[in-house]
């Protein structure tokens, strides 16, 4: 929780739609009067960006798991310094495509002693949760499809295959029903106005 | 403590000679019939010295005191993984420049709270401590000029005054104090060739 400003972060595997509907959201929250931080994880901050390339660039074993984890809360950590605590403070709302949950979901998902170490790092060296956390929830096979078209560099964490992606969307939903104070499931898999509809409703209850 | 192998790290001042005695530590033990890895901090395998040079280069404001411990216990544990643990493993008997009391020293002598996350990272993310550790003692005035010789893109953390020298002497003195155990405090302003008596035989002592 925030002292004055609002933390929305946006959650959901990967072809989700979160980018583009942080993106509807920040121009939505604008229009009505709202000032407005947009950014993403991870990344976020020229420090967490360089961070970012380093982890997610190269052979897929270049780090193991624990080191990766050290490096996202390295990023993150630059990303809340520079760029979320110094909005939050002026009274900014902050979107945020991707926080801590995706970290806690891909590293848990994979061995439990990784989930126990992402929240100790995060308790240690972090500190915020969300105000709310946005989980953008659909059929695994239409999400792995949208991000198979996009082309990056950024390769290592798209290249899964259904049942992987199934096992993701599960663990989104097992954090939702984790933290029922701050999650809100929205159901992703409709056009993207209408999830874009929905999206500005539960935010603008939120902030009001 | 290490299992098979032992673990050798030399702690002290820029300019007090560890890299030095490193390295004719490691030549005459190889000689005494020892199979040796010689390595150092921050780096020590090729995904630590990515992410030192991302901590070492560049202006010194950076990174905060907070990011750039994550940053250099992410760099510990891929050098612990790839270098350390394998040699260890393997018998072999590991000497490394720098390890986690230089992080504790210069985090700690500016902040006592980052002191104590240097410690808690290390605890949840290396868990290892030195067999033994050979701290380079001298006045710093000597290690000062030793140091601002050399020349190097590494600047930022040689930079510093001579009171600020003093403090981090003290520092490593205390570190000492703190573990007694695997601590020994060697006069390095003598000449190399007597500090490398010295150690060798505080070493084989150690070995044997």
């Amino acid at each position: 929780m925030s002292d004055s400003g609002r933390f929305i972060t946006l959650e959901g595997i990967d072809g989700s739609g979160k980018s583009t509907q942080a993106r509807h959201l920040a121009d939505r929250l604008r229009a009505e009067g709202f000032d407005v931080v947009l950014t993403r994880e991870p990344g976020g901050s020229p420090g967490a960006e360089e961070i970012r390339a380093l982890v997610l660039e190269g052979d897929p074993d270049r780090w193991s798991a624990e080191t990766e984890i050290l490096l996202f809360t390295a990023a993150r950590r630059d990303h809340l310094e520079r760029t979320i605590r110094p909005a939050l403070d002026a009274g900014k709302v902050v979107i945020c495509d991707r926080f801590v949950d995706s970290t806690r979901m891909y590293q848990g998902l994979s061995r439990g002693d990784l989930r126990a170490q992402v929240d100790a790092l995060h308790k240690l060296m972090i500190g915020i949760e969300a105000d709310l956390t946005l989980l953008f929830d659909m059929e695994p096979g239409l999400g792995h499809a949208r991000a198979k078209a996009r082309n990056t560099a950024e390769e290592r964490f798209e290249d899964f295959g259904a049942d992987l992606q199934a096992r993701m969307r599960q663990g989104f939903l097992d954090l939702a029903r984790e933290f029922p104070d701050r999650f809100r499931v929205l159901d992703a898999g409709r056009g993207i106005e209408t999830v874009a509809g929905d999206v500005a409703r539960v935010v603008l209850e939120h902030l009001r």
